[in-house]
């Protein structure tokens, strides 16, 4: 695909109900250990959880653009996301590491924007009980989960001037329109 | 340019000595703007700093490679960057603000391999000094700088297992190698 075409990827909360291929994920966790990394430490580690039993147990504990709640939750069975990615690190816990994560995780993003798979990067999550589902040992940090799955919304996004509202929000066809700053909003030059 | 290529991207940290057009910088910001971004917050602003002058300013404060120095700097009218972006933020910082520049940063770099452009992302700087040279308000944070530019080196990527080393190095060639553990050193599958 060409990278025109991915960069129109966007954020996908709502999914099919159908499995993606292990190479899929061969294919983004290639992506993540390409990217860039602070002095090439490379802390990050990646669990990809596509058991349905292990995926339905974490579930419960993940949370989806609170801005619009109530009533747009993935639901299980119908919507929710058939796997994750969960995002490990070795200690220790730094901003530059969570730089490391963010610029793996727009590489996942991308990867599977390239497949025709959608993903949501997920911030919010119950740490302590996902720890628990995943039985993660102490000395591994969980920095963030990735929901992955092929897309069943479109979400649109708009351009807003330098003072504009970036709350996102849902039209009444219920699609998720996302407000982003233009160019211009976000640049000075010198 | 396809999305196969993109990837082959490597960071960049020699530069030929022609100036980065405008254009090719409304495009990489474009890509940070459409990036991930927690809760749509969009805090991260951008400084594109093209003046020979303030560029001259600026290389002084940074650094590149820290394990293959001495002897491997660029060098200023030969192989320094002719070109800077500052990635700054509105208050408050925190690690997921910085999960959001990663994730930006990771845009821009694609953005401009995609032009033929290469980066490096910088996070070793002295900050005041880049504070002062750029005469930042208190207000404003700055996180990361990434140089911009045309590349003048072809650093090479290679596979090392679990427990390989990822220190990265220079050949009898004085060509750079990095070192990036496979796929299967990084993942568990569940």
């Amino acid at each position: 695909m060409d990278f025109s075409e991915i960069l129109q990827r966007r954020t996908i909360r709502f999914f099919e109900q159908r499995p993606v291929p292990e190479s899929a994920f061969r294919q983004l966790i290639d992506a993540a250990r390409r990217a860039s990394c602070g002095a090439n430490t490379q802390q990050l580690r990646y669990q990809v959880i596509r058991d349905p039993e292990l995926v339905a147990a974490i579930f419960p504990f993940t949370a989806y653009a609170a801005r619009v709640k109530p009533g747009r939750d993935p639901i299980p069975g119908k919507t929710a996301p058939p796997a994750f990615i969960a995002v490990l690190a070795t200690p220790p816990d730094r901003k530059t590491l969570h730089a490391d994560a963010g610029a793996a995780i727009q590489s996942i993003e991308f990867a599977a924007w390239n497949l025709g798979i959608g993903c949501c990067w997920i911030g919010a999550f119950q740490e302590p009980e996902v720890r628990r589902v995943l039985a993660l040992p102490d000395d591994r940090l969980l920095l963030y989960l990735v929901a992955v799955g092929y897309p069943a919304e479109q979400p649109v996004m708009e351009d807003i001037p330098e003072n504009g509202n970036v709350a996102y929000y849902l039209d009444e066809a219920r699609v998720l329109h996302v407000p982003k700053f233009t160019v211009d909003a976000i640049t000075t030059w010198r």
